[in-house]
């Protein structure tokens, strides 16, 4: 009875419209809402209009940014030679977590999807022809993700920039580090052994 | 990097302060409210707050409301001469689905567990035994949770109302109708074959 009134209902389907959130944890979140203190519950809905404000796209590399530019397109240490290409900006967050790239990002927010009608004008794709102009981009690496659409979209983009004298390079597929190969799917150990180095 | 954003770091916290919600939840909750229009971010914000400032607890029966009675003490069709005594409004809300049930509730918002230190005196009891001095309530039904804690809790409040000359009763136990005896717990079945009724 009480989930008819109205501000908790309205509530529960604000939550509910979240991809994932089903209908019993949409209510236990609301719940969890009127369990805070009037402190909390201001500053809870002040960080949502907080982040909604605030954080905006990097004019060049499109990644989550709350200025004009991002962190990594501001700083002097990153190398300009090198762009990764990714379909998302929790991709950035998960490349810079291994330590290991130093170059700079750019972040596509999506890959082509014909099904789901996206084609290569809804990302952007615009954005990255537009910072190869001035020749100091030697290498792209194509980083979307190893799906049918995040293929696409490399072998798309490899076939803008290959005119334009830019080496394009792509993740290396393989066993994960740390895996059983009994448990790797026949495609994913096929390209491993295709992939194969000497020891 | 992007992650290292403050006003969006922010907003996954707070989503993470949820029980039942891990980082990476939290991170896609985030992106959603990233991904909402300018509108849609601000009737988010407000309805946390809304529900936070408009949802109090009915002043005798402790389920939600929104104004000083909720909607079920304040209807003139239900039978005052029962109340049924449960831990939590979604409880209220169970039993009102099934249609079964035409007088008054009383929440009293968790269970007796000394384990994590909650004594008779921080759930709303004391409420309950001040809604029982009229004579107007001759049948309380303990609906607490089949837990150690909802049990300890139904024994409690029994040994308090039975001095009153106030019949206390418990829900059935048994095996959930549509399930298969073979995949019930030996101690439900117990119950349901101690509780066997005459066909």
């Amino acid at each position: 009875m009480a989930y008819n009134l109205a501000p908790l209902q309205n509530l529960i389907e604000q939550f509910e419209r979240m991809q994932g959130i089903g209908h019993k944890t949409a209510q236990r979140m609301a719940y969890y809402v009127l369990g805070l203190s009037d402190e909390e519950a201001t500053q809870f809905a002040a960080a949502i209009t907080d982040a909604h404000t605030k954080i905006k796209q990097c004019k060049v590399c499109c990644d989550l940014a709350d200025d004009e530019l991002c962190p990594i397109c501001k700083a002097d240490n990153r190398d300009k030679s090198v762009i990764c290409v990714v379909e998302d900006p929790r991709d950035v967050a998960a490349i810079e977590r291994t330590h290991e790239y130093r170059g700079l990002y750019h972040v596509l927010h999506g890959a082509i999807s014909p099904m789901d009608n996206v084609g290569p004008d809804q990302i952007r794709i615009k954005e990255l022809i537009a910072r190869l102009g001035d020749g100091t981009v030697e290498e792209v690496i194509m980083a979307t993700n190893p799906t049918v659409e995040g293929e696409a979209t490399a072998m798309y983009i490899s076939r803008l920039l290959k005119p334009m004298g830019i080496t394009v390079s792509r993740l290396a597929y393989g066993v994960p580090v740390g895996a059983n190969l009994e448990y790797a799917d026949e495609i994913t150990l096929g390209r491993a052994l295709e992939g194969r180095s000497l020891i």
